[in-house]
């Protein structure tokens, strides 16, 4: 329960709440516009009026994650960073946020205010405001419990926005962190699996640092968030936007021990693995050093690291002297054995509701 | 099913087709690329770059109404038109939309691909472009078959945007047409009532309607639809934010006559029920006529009309030499018989998911 002495909410979500009638308003003043308050919300007409210029970057997102609270955030932070780290990578600073709720009908009042306070948290870290916002109570059995939409707005402040249709040969490929995190935390959490001490959800916005490597990188060529699908996934539909090929070393890729060993347990592969706080950053060689000093000094990618190259497509060079000729759209993963394999795309579903 | 040959979709949704990997991709692909085919959704990163500039409205809905499909539209139309029309309320020229899905496992793929049309088919009359979406798959029971989420961007065209703040002493009331059309509707399907022909849904777009408002008339106070709670609601809203005493003529007030026998056999006031094309005017009473001639132009505004005033707090003249000591914030509604009641805002849930 919220230790704010002012909350109302005790109880159970009644259908009334989102009937557009009193009792809405008092859900919105009391509840939403109480946590997510400034002056924008505040002006309560059928649209937000905002003042941005320029290029802008727009994304959304519905979030339907279960279970609703896990270790690292719940689905309200989640709603904030997903879509937050959407807008940012299309190298914009991120400014605005709206919000829609989907709340089923006798929803725990006191959840709810946990998951809006997180939201707003979640907001001020990642300085955006949530400007503009819906809810709807359906009856019981129509959702379940709460699905939450965020759309996100940026200002385009790169002159060169990154784009997955600009990796080129001889770019470099970097990930922020740890991968797997959020996706094996949640598996853990829904199959009731004892989680190792420091498996907790990554979930984290990645605006601030995509701000300040925009500004000190002249050339940014692609940025991109493995989540739904994973490293494996994002790093496919990347090298098939720009028809290029990218050759990954497994023994370089970052994966904590809990992950490993839950992934070995459950016969999961943590490259496909959904992350909410990790991104993607590819460039010309000669920025790397420069995007990794800028990385480690926020703590959401203190272990940001070098994992492979980017190559036009046919005769790929390997180790032990072998080569492979490659074709536009392929991933290949060197293996610590030496062996190389093709890293596909995820075909189908390996966990829903995972963001 | 589609007339188009083009279509793939037969059978069920699969949950593989939410998951981010190559089955998510043929569906984002061949369904909602295929029908909403734009330069910008194109780009196919995780946020579209759009070309905006200066004041921005911004506006974000949920739509669960249930059924999805009823006469006059589907949640599709719906989901366009609602969010289209709030945008434009601000005083915008509305250009860009997201959408997100929320679907069931299961789900006829027939009638999904109706409702993508049908969406494609509305952006396309409101002149608007769908830039960017999000599709997630949730497994049988976590939600009632698709809700669809839109946000709705536009660049504001009024020097001097109306807001429900914005209602004066001796400004006067207009509505676009008949009331409770949609609300109606959407309850005797699921009664399984009988309905009169003339009745359906009044769901329709309204922005290019208030372009040519705003385009034309210097000064706008108030541009509001109607939606859940009615006309009753939104006058209170009205009122209250700004602080002035609404009065309308129930004579004025057009309701069709399947209307208003449904809603006598259902005992429901017409004045509380959802509208999904209709538009609240309120604007200096010099500008009356030239606000009618434009909605009469339109085929969903054609019966546009005058029902009301506003006033300052105190004593409001009525018919009959009576006087009454109104408050701000109160609306109150003349009826034939010369009596005079205060319409208060809907309490509660008149009926869920109309929108």
């Amino acid at each position: 329960m919220s230790k704010d002495s002012k909350t109302k909410f005790i109880g159970n979500l009644l259908l009334d709440y989102g009937s557009g009638g009193q009792a809405s308003h008092r859900l919105i003043n009391d509840l939403f516009l109480h946590y997510f308050d400034n002056p924008i919300l505040r002006q309560m007409n059928d649209a937000a009026e905002l003042h941005l210029s320029g290029h802008l970057a727009i994304s959304t997102d519905s979030y339907t994650v279960t279970p609703l609270e896990f270790k690292g955030g719940n689905i309200g932070s989640l709603a904030v960073h997903g879509t937050v780290n959407d807008v940012a990578m299309l190298g914009s600073k991120v400014r605005y946020l709206s919000t829609a709720f989907i709340l089923e009908e006798g929803l725990d009042m006191q959840l709810l205010e946990r998951i809006v306070k997180s939201m707003a948290e979640a907001a001020k870290e990642a300085e955006v405001l949530i400007v503009t916002g819906d809810t709807k109570v359906v009856p019981k059995g129509a959702v379940d419990k709460i699905f939450i939409n965020t759309t996100g707005l940026g200002e385009i402040i790169s002159n060169n926005p990154p784009s997955g249709s600009k990796a080129q040969a001889g770019d470099v490929v970097l990930i922020s962190g740890t991968m797997g995190d959020h996706g094996l935390t949640i598996m853990a959490a829904r199959e009731n699996l004892p989680l190792g001490a420091a498996l907790k959800s990554d979930s984290a916005p990645l605006n601030l640092i995509i701000e300040e490597l925009i500004q000190n990188i002249p050339e940014i060529h692609v940025l991109r968030d493995p989540t739904r699908g994973g490293l494996a996934t994002t790093l496919n539909e990347i090298t098939m936007q720009s028809s290029v090929v990218c050759k990954i070393e497994e023994s370089l890729i970052p994966v904590l021990n809990d992950v490993k060993q839950g992934c070995s347990i459950l016969g999961l592969d943590p490259l496909y693995l959904a992350n909410e706080g990790k991104l993607i950053c590819i460039l010309p060689k000669q920025y790397q050093d420069k995007a990794l000093e800028i990385m480690h000094k926020h703590k959401a990618s203190q272990n940001a690291c070098y994992i492979g190259e980017i190559f036009a497509p046919g005769n790929i060079e390997l180790k032990r002297q072998r080569t492979l000729n490659a074709k536009a759209g392929q991933v290949l993963l060197e293996t610590p054995l030496g062996g190389t394999r093709l890293l596909s795309m995820l075909e189908g579903e390996q966990l829903p509701r995972i963001c």
